[in-house]
C-alpha cells in the first residue's frame, strides 16, 4: 500500500508525502480519492463500513475494526410532527464503543498496521478515547490518550476500561491538539486527532451509507442531513463523502448539510451567521452537550465550506432544546441518544420553523452516540408502587 | 395473519389457540414453524434479522422493530489464549436498546400491532423492560411495565426514560411472572416476559445470524456457542434456531450450546451436574451478574434438555472469574459488556480446562448487552498528571 497524496481543501496545495499535520495555509488537509469507476452496483460485501474499501486508503484491519459503521438507518414516524420533515435516524450507537468514532478508528489502526507504526495516539476525554483504546487493544497496539487534567472520573474511567496508556495533561487543551501532532511525528505515535486525514476518511463512511440506503430504496439521497459539529472532522467527512458520490455520478445531488452546535459554545454558528469565511475562536461557556463544546474548532473554516457548498447552514441551539430532543428521541425513537446527538432534532425543528426544511423533506440526524454512556444524568422517576395481590385491581380486572 | 400452532417441546401437545400461557404439563409452549424450502440462498434482503422472515411467525412492524438484530459477529483473536479457543463474539448491544431482547421485543411488538392489542406489557428490572418500552414507544402503543418495589433508581430511570407505565410491585417476583399471565389475558394486555413463545421466535434469530455467518464462509456452523442462561428464554430459542436449520438441511450438525450461571444463583447448573430432568428453585444469592440470577427459571428444564441434546453443558462461574472476563472483554476485545455477558467467557476457559472445548474449536460468546448501562461499577482509575509543557519530556522525546 503506497501512501495516497493529500490536499489542502482551502487553497489546494497537494503534497505526496504522509503527514497528519496540516497544510502551510493553516487548514487541514485529506486523501485524494480516486472515485473512477465506483457505482453502488460494486460495492463488496466485506463487512461493516469496508463494503466500500475502494473510496478508503486502506484495507481493512481484522478484528473490531472490520465491524465498523453498518449502522441502522431507522425511519422513525413518530419524529415527523415534532421536527417537521420526515425523519429518519442514523444510529451510530450501534458501533462496539457506543459512537460514529469507531469508523475513523478503524482507518486510523488499518494504517498503522500497514505502516508498521506501533503506537497510535488520540487527545479526547470521551467518545474518541474511548474508540481509539478499544480498537488498539483488539489489534495488540499500544494506545496513548492525552485526556484533561480535571476530566470527571466516570469519563476516566469508560476509557480506563480498554487499557490504554493514560495521561491527564495540566495546560491548554485547544494547544495539546497542535502539540500532539508535534510531539507524534517525533516519538513515532501516530495521532489519530478529530479531524485527522484517516479519520475524515473513516468518517465519511455515514454519509455513504445513508445515501446507499436512499438508493437502495431507489431513491435519491435524502433532501437534508444533520449532524453535530465540533471539531469539524465528521462534517468534513459528510461532506467528502457526498462530493465524492456526486463526482462519481452514484447521486445527482447533494443533500444539504446542517451543522448543529450547543449555544453556550458555538463559534461555527456565530461565523456562518456572520456570513464569515473563517471561525474566530470562543470563550467556551458550559453546556450539557460538553462532547461537541469545542471553543476553537480546528476544522471549523472547512464546516461553513461544507454548509454554504450544500445549500445547508451551521445553527445553535439552547440546553433546554437539547434536553427536550433527548427526550424525544427516547419516548417517540426508541432511541437513548447523547446529548450532543440531540442537538439534531433541536435544530431541524428550528430549520423547519424558519423554512429552511419542509414538511416532506426526507430528513437524516445522525445520532453520534449511545446515551447510555453518559451516567447520573438522570432524575430519580417518581413511580407508583403496589402490592401483588392488588394489582388486578389496579389493572382494572379484579375488585 | 392467521394465529400459528403452538406445541409443548416436553409432552408434544398442541394448540390452534394463541396464548403466552403454559401448557398444561406446566412447561413454556413454542410456536410451530414449517421450514420446508428454507435455505441460506432465499432469506431475503429486509433490515435486521427480518431476512428469516419466513421462519418468523410475524411480518415486521416497522421503526425501531425493523432494525432489531443483525449484530455484528467479531473475530477476536486476542481472547483466545485466555480463553483456550478460537473466539468469536457476538455483539448483542448493537441493538438499539444495548441488548439482545430487542429481537423478542419486535416480534411481540409486531404481533401486537397485528392482532389490535394496544398494549403490551412486561415483568422486568432491566434489559427487557427497555427494550419494550422503547419498541411500544416508536409505534405508539403502550407498554406497561413492571418492576420490583426495591428496583435501584438508576434501573428504573434506564427505563423510565422511555416513557412507559411503570409500576413497582411489592410481593414475590417470582410468582409475578405467572399473575402477569393471568393479568394480561383478562386486560388485554400482551404479555411479552422473558420465555415467551413470541420473544423465543425472535431471539431464536441470534443463533440463525451465526450460523449464516459460518455458512457464508463456507463453513459449518461453529463448534459451539456459548450463552448466558436465566429464565431460559434465548437459550430455548437458540436450541429453536438450531433446530430449524438442521430440520431444513441447511446446517449439517447441530453447534454445541453451552449455558452460563452465575455461582451464587445457579439453579440450572446446579441440576445439569446432578443429572437431573428438572430444575429445583434455589435460594437465590448476591452476584454482581444481577441480570441472569433467577432463582426459579421458568425455562429451566428446557435449557437442560438444549444443553443434552446438543452435546452441551450448564455450567456456574464465579463473580471474581466474571469480573476477570468482563476486564479481558475490554482490554482484549475492545468490547465493554455486561457482567451477565461476561460469563460467557468466564465458562469458556473452565471448558477448555476441562477438555470439553479444545484450542481449535470455533466458539460463538453471545456478549447478550452493553456494559454501558451497568452504572457506577468502575472505580477511579488512577491516572498520572503532567503539564502541557513537560509532555514531550514524558514521551521521550525531549528534554
Ligand atoms: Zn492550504
Ligand atoms: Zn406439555
Amino acid at each position: 500500500m503506497t501512501s495516497p497524496t493529500l490536499s489542502c481543501v482551502a487553497c489546494g496545495e497537494t503534497t505526496s508525502e504522509w503527514s497528519s499535520a496540516r497544510c502551510d495555509c493553516g487548514e487541514p488537509r485529506w486523501v485524494d480519492v480516486d472515485v473512477a469507476g465506483f457505482d453502488w452496483d460494486n460495492v463488496t460485501d466485506a463487512p461493516g463500513m469496508w463494503r466500500y474499501e475502494s473510496l478508503l486508503p486502506v484495507d481493512r484491519p481484522g478484528s473490531l475494526g472490520d465491524v465498523a459503521g453498518d449502522t441502522p438507518l431507522v425511519r422513525t414516524p413518530r419524529l415527523d410532527d415534532v421536527a417537521g420533515a420526515r425523519i429518519h435516524v442514523k444510529n451510530e450507537a450501534a458501533n462496539a464503543t457506543g459512537s460514529f468514532k469507531d469508523r475513523g478508528s478503524a482507518v486510523g489502526i488499518a494504517w498503522a498496521l500497514e505502516h508498521g507504526v506501533d503506537t497510535v495516539g488520540t487527545v479526547s476525554h470521551g467518545n474518541m478515547a474511548m474508540s481509539m483504546a478499544a480498537h488498539a487493544a483488539t489489534v495488540d497496539l499500544d494506545c496513548l490518550v492525552l485526556v484533561p487534567a480535571d476530566i470527571p472520573a466516570e469519563r476516566l474511567g469508560n476509557i480506563a476500561q480498554y487499557g490504554p496508556t493514560l495521561l491527564r495533561v495540566d495546560g491548554d487543551y485547544g494547544k495539546l491538539y497542535d502539540r500532539s501532532l508535534e510531539l507524534g511525528e517525533e516519538a513515532g505515535i501516530e495521532f489519530v486527532n478529530s479531524d485527522a486525514p484517516l479519520r475524515v476518511e473513516g468518517q465519511k463512511t455515514t454519509a455513504l451509507e445513508i445515501c446507499e440506503a436512499f438508493a437502495a430504496e431507489g431513491a435519491q439521497p435524502p433532501d437534508a442531513i444533520v449532524l453535530p459539529v465540533s471539531s469539524g472532522g465528521h462534517a468534513s467527512g459528510a461532506w467528502k463523502a457526498v462530493r465524492e458520490l456526486h463526482r462519481a455520478g452514484a447521486i445527482d445531488s447533494l443533500p444539504r448539510l446542517y451543522f448543529v452546535q450547543a449555544a453556550a459554545c458555538a463559534p461555527i454558528a456565530e461565523a456562518f451567521e456572520r456570513g464569515d469565511d473563517e471561525v474566530t475562536p470562543v470563550a467556551a461557556g458550559e453546556t450539557i452537550a460538553y462532547s461537541i463544546a469545542n471553543a476553537n474548532p480546528p476544522s471549523g473554516n472547512r464546516v461553513l465550506a461544507a454548509a454554504r457548498e450544500t445549500g445547508g447552514a451551521v445553527l445553535a441551539v439552547s440546553d433546554d432544546a437539547i434536553r427536550t430532543a433527548q427526550r424525544e428521541f427516547a419516548t417517540r425513537a426508541g432511541l437513548s441518544v447523547e446529548t450532543s446527538s440531540a442537538t439534531t432534532l433541536a435544530g431541524t425543528k428550528r430549520l423547519a420553523e424558519s423554512g429552511a426544511i419542509e414538511n416532506d423533506d426526507e430528513v437524516v440526524l445522525v445520532a453520534t452516540g449511545s446515551g447510555f454512556k453518559e451516567r447520573g444524568s438522570g432524575e430519580t422517576p417518581d413511580v407508583e408502587t403496589v402490592k401483588l395481590d392488588e394489582l388486578g385491581a389496579v389493572l382494572g380486572v379484579e375488585r
